[in-house]
Order: structure tokens, then C-alpha cells, then sequence
């Protein structure tokens, strides 16, 4: 079975904005074994609209559109498919009551023009939403082709706001298509590990993962981290599961500590719950990262639990001032370099009184560094872990501008403190 | 003219990946003079995408292709492309030189599959690629549609990578349809505004707007900020530009110092040049916001000419450690209070020396506050700013979730700043 999604909106055909809703449309039809063939993006152009749900039609199994649903004169989704199906709209009495209990529960009358969006195509399902005015709509039809041939089409209206969107998918889409479709029992795994080459990854793992034909291997590179994606399907659930099962842990004993997250967490989260377990506190102390792994690590909910807090002694006079770094050691051996950076993990710790210490001091770049640091390259970063017996520093060469040297160093910093831990 | 983009590649069908060089090429058509009427997303697969460009030839003008000129088997735009069209490949002399150059410069031997990178349209111009093996093609043609009528047709082809796809289409690409196009002189202008509801902006500049017909004007809200966009197109450069300059000047009049930014600068950026102007150091004492603030202020290039850093004192404890604020206000008022707030700017400022120190502290969520905490409602966050005459705290009531509590808080932050300095 094949899927076309169609995005319809004229914003997401300026420079400014683009359709994300079908990234998710695409997990939930892959999970229910559709296969998406094409996506199509296309504005608020009756014209243009109508013709792409057409092409759609003669060319995919289930179509899926996002968006124009809302009540204005350019919501004309509904319109559309019914022209391109060649099949009337009627006013639902049930959805008319439902929009008025809804402006009604505001204090508010309904606008003339929310009659628009109690139209439905005949013989369509209407898919309830609890989180915006529109409904969806699911229409389970044929389409002639222009061979006169006859096939079944499934047909999937839904709002393009993703707070509408996703739970009108996940509770009114899905079980309807479950029902429809063929039983399709997949499973998936993701493992994930940092700061690897991906050629390295694949190098070890092609020859494991090439053997599994009826698992599909994807291997994603980004943000300092390569993720290694699993997917099977299989007659039942529980021989899909034992299939990538299977294979994660062949991938696993190959690459062994490099993996950091064999069930989705991502390397904060790992952190995090490592610190938990062992009953530590963490704090921080940034100089060219400048609070980006303190936000990293309180982006996570409960973070208070282990996070203790930290310092950003951004200028050279705040390391002496916000986390006690001899002023000596400054001078002679400048700010980006092994001493200070363990300077600030004891200092920090020191103050803190955390279990761990751990500091970012380095050259992000674009303009290079002043007095002992002028020779220096950009993108040499130096992180410090102190956990009260001993101080251990790593020296990093990260290439790339300012926002890539910035995130490497605190996958650097996390990587270190997550191999200490272990 | 009408253009469409068609972005090939079957990762883009992925819950994974999605494609993004298509709002850059949006962008570099729209300052041409073209509209982007359709955006298509096809994987690598030889009836789909040649029957994707065929329906693009027939509903657009101009075409432009990204991705799939590797050199693998699954590499099938060159291919494609000439079968929609009906035209022949020849293996291009020049394209086959630069290619073993290439290679030889990396002391390594061409391998065979690179030839099908020296295949070239019939009648195609070569788009030299300096940032990789895969050059872009130019077709100035014709199509015939189903019709009969045959019509001049724009066919561009470019390499995925955006380190590749950028510069070949602002270099190579561009300038083509620049010389083929009618002249066409557009001017923009962007206002941006931060932590007014988009309804307000409407209200008030709709009917500033509104009369400028020929000045296409879009609201875009997201991140706390609101963003107003005119576009307007004229026979002369100059006359585009007095006709946004004229908008943007009585829309300045009439929102007055909401705008913090009229020539597109971020508000981090606008801050950290108030400061520089008046020499005057920030530092930041950052509680619910984890260092977030302090990430944004960094990310700046240069920040450090008037950052001087700040302290992340999460947990309450931190509170009293890295920002001396006394316990007893902590024990009486919760850290989530105005007092506190107070006491953090004022303690942040006294220990870095700076002239001005801002503090944020509050219930980012999704748990909530425990002791003198435990009955505010998430989303409460307090804002301090000292100068060491004076210190000011605002209180605000963020609705979301973690997430954008978070973020709201640094806007709050910046924006009370930025009036501050005003």
C-alpha cells in the first residue's frame, strides 16, 4: 500500500515556513506498513489543489491532506476533494452542533463563516477533534483512473494545526486504517552513540546488519551523534521484536560503551539517570559553550534532581570571580587551556559542593583569542572533570564554525562524564 | 512564472528526514520574480520520479530538481529527466576531466560508478560544482503537453548537500534566469516584534497595510516574537524600496518601541548592541531557564565584548552559593518570588562587576514547586533587573510547556532588558 501526503497551505511555499505534520503522518502509516511515495506541497489555489489531489488519486492507495480546514474563504480542501472525486459536500447536522457548543462554551457566537466547515464530503466519516474547530474527515471511496479502471481509494482529511493533527491521527486515523489494512506487526529499535565517524559505524556494523535482509538498517548522522535505526515486520509482533532484538544486540557487543542509548534516550537523559543511580550531583562550569550544556541538561524535566547548577565565566576577569581560578594561571597559560580547564572543574565543584565538576573552556570562533590564546586555533576546546579525588582534562580539536564547535563540545563534555560514570 | 520544486531523495520519505533546501530555493526564486506554485517529495525510484517531473512540466514553468546526481545506482535524476523530456544523455568531456582531477588531487582512482556523474542532457549547460563530485545541469527547452501545445520550459537540476546546492544555485543558476526572466526588482523589509499577541499586531497595522496594495505584507508568529514581512516588486529598485520603507516607517510609527528590531537583527543581537553602545557588561543569574539565556547571549558572535558571563543556581541551595541571596528570603518567600528574583540580579551583578545583572527564576514544569513553592502555578517566573541604582522585577504567567515556558522566560528577560536600555 502506498501513501501520498498533500500539505496544503500557501505559507509553506515562502521562504518562511514548511509542512513538519508529515514527518509524523509518515511514523504512523510506516507503523501500520504503508509506505509514503509522495509528499506534495500546494497552497491555497483551488486550481492547483484540485488537480494535485487528482494526481494523487491515480497514483497513490491513501491520501492524506493536511490543512485547509478552518472556516475562511481559502480553506478549500473540503471543496477540492469532493470536485476531484467528483462527489458532493452535505452540512452535517452533528458537526453544526458541535461548533456551536463550542463558540457557545466561549461566550461567543459562532461567524457565519464556521457554517463552511460543517461540510462533508458524502459517504465521509467525520473524525471528531477535541482541540480545534475543524474536524477531519475519513472517506473510504473508489477512483476511476483515466484507464476507466476502478480502485480503491482511501482518503484522509485532517487539520494542519499539529496540536489537531497528531490526535486525530493517533485516535481516529489509525484504528480506522488499522482496520482496513492487512494485520502488519513491525518493530523498531534505534541505538545511539556520539561522536563517532559514521563511516567507522557502518564500517563495523555493514557486515553484522548486511546478513539481516528482512530488517531495514538506516544509519543517521547529526548534532555529533549517529543513530543506527532497525525496523522488521513479520507475521507476529513478538518475531518482529525478537528479529531487531536480535540484531541490536550483535550491533551492541560490536561497538560496545560507544553506545550510549539502546532505547531512544538521548545523552543528557543518560547522563542524568546515571548520576541518579549512583546518588550524585553534577554542576558546571562554560566558558565558550556559555550555558548551552546547562540548558541542555535542564531542558529535561527533573533535572533538579541531579542538575545542581553552574557557572558562565564568559570574560576572562568571571573564571577568577565566578569560579576561583588562580589569576596566575590565566596569565601564563591563557584561557583556553588544560590547567584552567581544570581550575574551573575543581572550582566549581568546590563551590558547588556537587559530586562532579565539569568545565567547557575553548575557541568557538569566528574571531580567535587574545593574549596567551592568540596562536591558538579555533575550535581547540579543552573539558575538565573533577569528581573530588582526582581532575581529568580532554583536549578537542572541533572543526566547523561558532554553533557546531559549540554543541561538540558539550557532546564532548557529556560523552566524558558518561564514560566516567560508567 | 510559475516554478516547482521537486526534492528527490527516499530518505525525504522518511519519519526522519525532511527536506529543507527547497526554502532556500524559494527564497532565491521569489527575489526573481518566480512563485513556487508546488512542492514535490519523491524518493529514488525511476517510474515515480520521472512521472513527478513529467506533471511538473506540465503545471509549472520553471523546475527545479535537488538531489539524486550521485553516482550510485539509486541516482536517477539525470535519467529521469531525460525520459520526461525525451531527450538523449552524452557523456560530457569536460564534466569526465574536472571528475579524475578531482580524485587525482585526493591521490585516489576514479571509481567507475562516477562516470554516470559525467552524463549531460542533450543540449543541457554544465553547473561546475566546486564543493563536490555531482555538477548541476541548465536546460532552456520545450515541452509538449498532452494538448499538443508545446511551451518554453526552465529545467534546473542541482546536487542535495546545501554546502553544494547553495552557492551552484546563487552562482550558477540564478544569474541564468536573471537573464532570461523580465527584469524584475523586488525590495523586502522585515519589523520584528517580541511578546504581543498577533492579534494585537493585525489590529493595529491591518489598516496601515491594508491600502498598500501593491506591498504584500505576512505576519508570522512563533517563539515569542511576531514577525512583519513586506515584499514589493516595481519597475525600478528604488521605487521597491521607498514603497516598504514608506510601510515599514508609519507601521514604526504606529507600533512604536514594541519593535526592537527593523533590520532584521534577533533581539539577543539588538541587546547585546544596546549594551555595547552604551559600554555598558551584562551578566545573568538564571534559575528555570537553566542557562538558556545565557546560550542565547553566547551564540552571538562577539557576545563577549559585553557579556560578562553569569551563574545558573538551580537548585536552591545554588541559590544562596552562586548568588548570595540570603536564605532567609528563600525560607519566607520560595525561590520562585520577587524577592528572590531581586536578590539574584542584585547578587549576580555585585560578584561579576558588571553594570547590569538580570535574573530569571520560576516553575518551568511539567512537576511543580515544593516548600513555599509548592502551591504556584507553573509557568510563574520572575524577572530581575539591576543596575545598581535601581533594581526592577517583573512578574509574568507563562501558559505552555516546559519548553516554552523556557524560552518565553529568556524573552521576557531580553525584551525587559531591551526597555530598560531604550
Amino acid at each position: 500500500m502506498l501513501a501520498e501526503i498533500i500539505a496544503i497551505g500557501s505559507e509553506m511555499l515562502t521562504p518562511h515556513r514548511q509542512d513538519t505534520n508529515s514527518l509524523y503522518l509518515t511514523a504512523g502509516l510506516n507503523a501500520l506498513g504503508v509506505s509514503v511515495a509522495f509528499k506534495t506541497i500546494v497552497g491555497d489555489n483551488r486550481q492547483h489543489l484540485t488537480s494535485a489531489i487528482g494526481i494523487a488519486l491515480s497514483r497513490a492507495d491513501i491520501v492524506v491532506l493536511s490543512g485547509g480546514l478552518g472556516p475562511t474563504e481559502d480553506d478549500l480542501t473540503r471543496e477540492c476533494v469532493a470536485e476531484a472525486l467528483g462527489l458532493g459536500l452535505h452540512r452535517d447536522a452533528d458537526v453544526m452542533h458541535a461548533l456551536q457548543q463550542r463558540f457557545a462554551a466561549r461566550r461567543m457566537a459562532m461567524p457565519p463563516n464556521n457554517i463552511r466547515q460543517t461540510e462533508v464530503l458524502d459517504g465521509a466519516i467525520v473524525l471528531q477533534n477535541r482541540n480545534g474547530s475543524a474536524p477531519g474527515q475519513w472517506l473510504d471511496t473508489v477512483y476511476g483512473g483515466p484507464s476507466g479502471k476502478v480502485h480503491r481509494k482511501l482518503v484522509i482529511l485532517l487539520p494542519g494545526p499539529p496540536k489537531e493533527l497528531k490526535p486525530l491521527f493517533d485516535e481516529e486515523a489509525a484504528p480506522r486504517l488499522r482496520q482496513v489494512l492487512p494485520a502488519y506487526f513491525m518493530a523498531s529499535r534505534m541505538l545511539r552513540m556520539a561522536l563517532i565517524p559514521e563511516s567507522q559505524v557502518d564500517a563495523r556494523c555493514a557486515p553484522i546488519y548486511q546478513p539481516y535482509t528482512d530488517v531495514e538498517t538506516t544509519i543517521l548522522a547529526g548534532s555529533g551523534e549517529i543513530q543506527l535505526h532497525f525496523r522488521c515486520t513479520r507475521p507476529t509482533q513478538e518475531e518482529a521484536e525478537q528479529r531487531v532484538d536480535e540484531l541490536a544486540e550483535l550491533i551492541e557487543r560490536e561497538m560496545g560503551d560507544d553506545i550510549f542509548s539502546s532505547h531512544g534516550e538521548s545523552l543528557e537523559e543518560i547522563v542524568l539517570l546515571m548520576l541518579g543511580m549512583r546518588g550524585m550531583k553534577l554542576s558546571v562550569a562554560e566558558s565558550c559553550t556559555g550555558g548551552l550544556l546547562a540548558s541542555r541538561l535542564t531542558a529535561i524535566p527533573n533535572a533538579s534532581r541531579v542538575f545542581d547548577g553552574g557557572v558562565v565565566p564568559y570574560a576572562n576577569d568571571q573564571k577568577v570571580m565566578l569560579c576561583h581560578v588562580p589569576e596566575d594561571l590565566l596569565e601564563e597559560h591563557g584561557a583556553v587551556s588544560a590547567p584552567v580547564a581544570r581550575a574551573m572543574a575543581e572550582g566549581i565543584r568546590a563551590i558547588s559542593g556537587s559530586s562532579i565538576g565539569v568545565s567547557i573552556t575553548g575557541l568557538a570562533g569566528p574571531a580567535g583569542g587574545e593574549g596567551p590564546d592568540a596562536d591558538k586555533p579555533i575550535g581547540l576546546v579543552f573539558i575538565g572533570l573533577s569528581d573530588g579525588e582526582d581532575t581529568q582534562v580532554k583536549q578537542v580539536q572541533i572543526p566547523g564554525d561558532r554553533d557546531r564547535v559549540r554543541l561538540w563540545a558539550t557532546q564532548h563534555a557529556l560523552e566524558l562524564l558518561r564514560r566516567t560514570l560508567e
